[in-house]
């Protein structure tokens, strides 16, 4: 017999749950600009710019671009900001453009993960399109199950449909999937849509003075130290 | 530095290249129908008549509709064929329907895809729905990077759509892509849209009697013995 379990899918989000995007980020950056620029400042810029630029899009103000676009976009106001040069060779922007393609994992995730989907579908639920999402895990070794990347809904989270069309395509009810996330607005907007709910803290995903997200705010059904527990807990709801 | 491949992404057909349908169903038929039919010859038959059910979704006669939906008319136009009577609990019709989503793997499909992905993006590129291809990988414990169902390019196969989409939401040109097939005709319209292909063949895909897909008929980036053959020539390229 199937044993009972809370949910079928396990999503996540990857930007800051799965994934270190600032360290990432700011090597990159100074593999790119030296010391000619702070390489942390300006990956903590160029993020800055993340949601901003998204809103337009949820708005339905602007047809759907990926990230690969938007970021590129943030990359040149961010570098603008700090007087960098982007006269290089294309490729070399390109390259640190798609530094968004290869970020590391916490040191938690890809052990906690695979615990999951022992009992669970797995897969990111972020505002990475299908080609980025799908770098990341073959650069992060994340063992996701599927990818469904914002290019298929053509909307970003916290827009509903963000998690409302991941589910249907997954042919499972909102309910018989749980978002988890370090960020407690995403989580508030996939309860609202009917998705079950997971935190975790990533308490240093902006540096060491963060001061949001550092606790859970809302009435999450599970809350995790990280993703190795939340796979512990998840399991105890299977036995 | 990385080495120099063939391609950056290989996909797979599923039905009869991946996973052994014919015995999948026939075992899901006897199950649910015991000695009223012959299971082997009801599987055939239900298989039959998947290729016509597309057609008129192919020439746009009919909107995109997913695979759950063409299964399960076939299924009760060769249950009637059989004097299969389906009035039963739904959930066991459903049962059966869904047999399409826990097909098992040919013997070598694992470890091959295994062997393939440590060099590539591995994938479906099939005419199952995503909801199908990740239950069928969870069932037969595909090591899928990313699964871009027909359900995502809201086309069929041989539509050239169906290979250019998928291609497209992993950032890559066709040639870039392989696809590999036990079916020429799948490999033919693949190569005409720009992909590279391989074929394997599947000489029992259809029982012992099989005339069709024995050998390649066409000139095909790589022919293998199965899909670990395939993997060791595909490593030949990397090395």
């Amino acid at each position: 017999m199937r044993p009972k379990r809370l949910v079928d899918a396990v999503l996540f989000d990857t930007f800051g749950t799965v994934v270190d995007w600032r360290t990432g980020i700011a090597q990159a950056v100074a593999e790119f600009a030296g010391d000619a620029v702070d390489a942390n400042a300006f990956a903590l810029a160029w993020r800055g710019r993340y949601q901003p630029s998204m809103a337009p899009v949820r708005r339905g103000e602007r047809g759907f671009v990926d990230l690969d676009v938007l970021h590129r976009e943030n990359l040149e106001a961010t570098a603008a900001e700090f007087g960098l040069p982007l006269d290089r060779q294309p490729s070399d922007v390109d390259w640190l453009n798609r530094a968004w393609h290869r970020l590391p994992a916490w040191p938690d995730s890809v052990a906690g993960l695979t615990e999951i989907k022992r009992d669970f579908i797995i897969g990111p639920l972020s505002n990475g399109h299908t080609a980025l999402l799908t770098n990341m895990a073959k650069h992060a070794g994340l063992p996701w199950d599927v990818i469904i990347g914002s290019d298929i809904t053509r909307t970003y989270k916290p827009d509903p449909n963000a998690y409302l069309r991941t589910a249907e395509l997954l042919h499972l009810p909102p309910e018989r999937v749980m978002l988890c996330a370090a960020h407690n607005t995403d989580l508030a907007a996939a309860q609202k849509a009917g998705l079950r709910t997971a935190f975790i803290p990533r308490p240093t995903e902006y540096g060491p003075d963060q001061r949001e997200d550092l606790h859970a705010t809302g009435p999450w059904d599970v809350i995790g130290r990280d993703i190795v527990d939340l796979a512990k807990q998840l399991r105890e709801h299977v036995a």
